[in-house]
């Protein structure tokens, strides 16, 4: 498969790389990348990217980012860092990627724990990866194509995050097994879904 | 009680008023209003409304709109009505809200159905329902002074829309139901919920 990693230098990026290289056609595209750079929170960067990659099979997202700020401190313009970053940085991802994609080519986001359970100082958080679950689950019935849409929600990474603590109630995943399923979405029928691991 | 009902000229708005006018002083805002105007997009315009009510137990809104169109008709910007309106409207309220109301003041917002179930072109509205289901489960920890933060999340409205047939999947709810539920959630400690009528 000709996959495109966005975001392929971050913690869960560079993984989800690293596994696809093996058997696949792996493009990295990250915000510094010399061959294919990219801002998500610019309509314009992400349609050229697309534009250097025809004839895709899949995209997998695992860019963007929202304000850590307890509630207090949130300011209006806080909210909208998230929301023109992983917000509409991805839902302007799908609206491209939909045309751009070959038939039944698959789109995978990355959403996290925080859409349905509560850790302190994340609410903006919170509030972008519920606006993207909802919109997946909608939007997945209205692509052309056969073209797949998907979510991957994962909790605190191991070893980004201490190993004993709990994130939102839950205890840190493994990066190996949060990449499996990033992998196995792509070989599934499956549209629609936010796939859960925490 | 003394309570603020924003979008009190709406299908819901206005029955809300009129149920909770018999046992309560209520005060009516909305966009055209000569009283209490008010335009929720806008920090500033809520924040008066607020100068002009001071001490309110409660206020409730049933204000907001967002794009209906298709996936394949939503522009950016019309995601950014719903974002700036029924999402970053209702955002913006609560951050407003929580500094003016009383202690143990209670804020009640207005979703539906279409955060968790699929309807043909309300993907931006999919969206927005989903972030605030999100937003209020998390902000609702972060509320001092006992302000307590729900949301009611109702199905298409009968009357409003053909009683013998499905939106979202589901049949029409009456609006004598739905009004109880924001009546109700004023005399509970609840804080948190999203409470789904359809």
């Amino acid at each position: 498969m000709k996959i495109l990693v966005i975001g392929a230098t971050g913690t869960i990026g560079k993984e989800i790389y690293n596994a696809l290289k093996k058997n696949h056609e792996v493009y990295r595209a990250h915000r510094n990348s010399d061959t294919y750079p990219v801002d998500i929170t610019n309509k314009n960067s992400i349609k050229s990217l697309f534009e250097k990659l025809p004839k895709l099979d899949a995209v997998i997202n695992a860019a963007g980012t929202a304000s850590w700020k307890s509630l207090s401190d949130l300011k209006e313009e806080d909210y909208y860092l998230g929301i023109k970053s992983k917000l509409m940085g991805q839902v302007n991802l799908v609206h491209i990627a939909k045309d751009y994609l070959k038939e039944n080519g698959s789109i995978t986001l990355t959403t996290g724990i925080l859409a349905e359970h509560y850790e302190p100082n994340a609410v903006a958080l919170s509030l972008v990866n519920g606006a993207i679950h909802s919109f997946v689950h909608a939007a997945s019935n209205e692509l052309n194509r056969g073209i797949r849409l998907n979510t991957v929600a994962p909790g605190a990474i191991a070893g980004d995050f201490p190993k004993d603590q709990k994130f939102a109630g839950y205890l840190p995943v493994e990066i190996e097994d949060v990449v499996k399923i990033y992998e196995h979405i792509l070989t599934t029928k499956n549209t629609g879904q936010i796939l859960k691991i925490y």
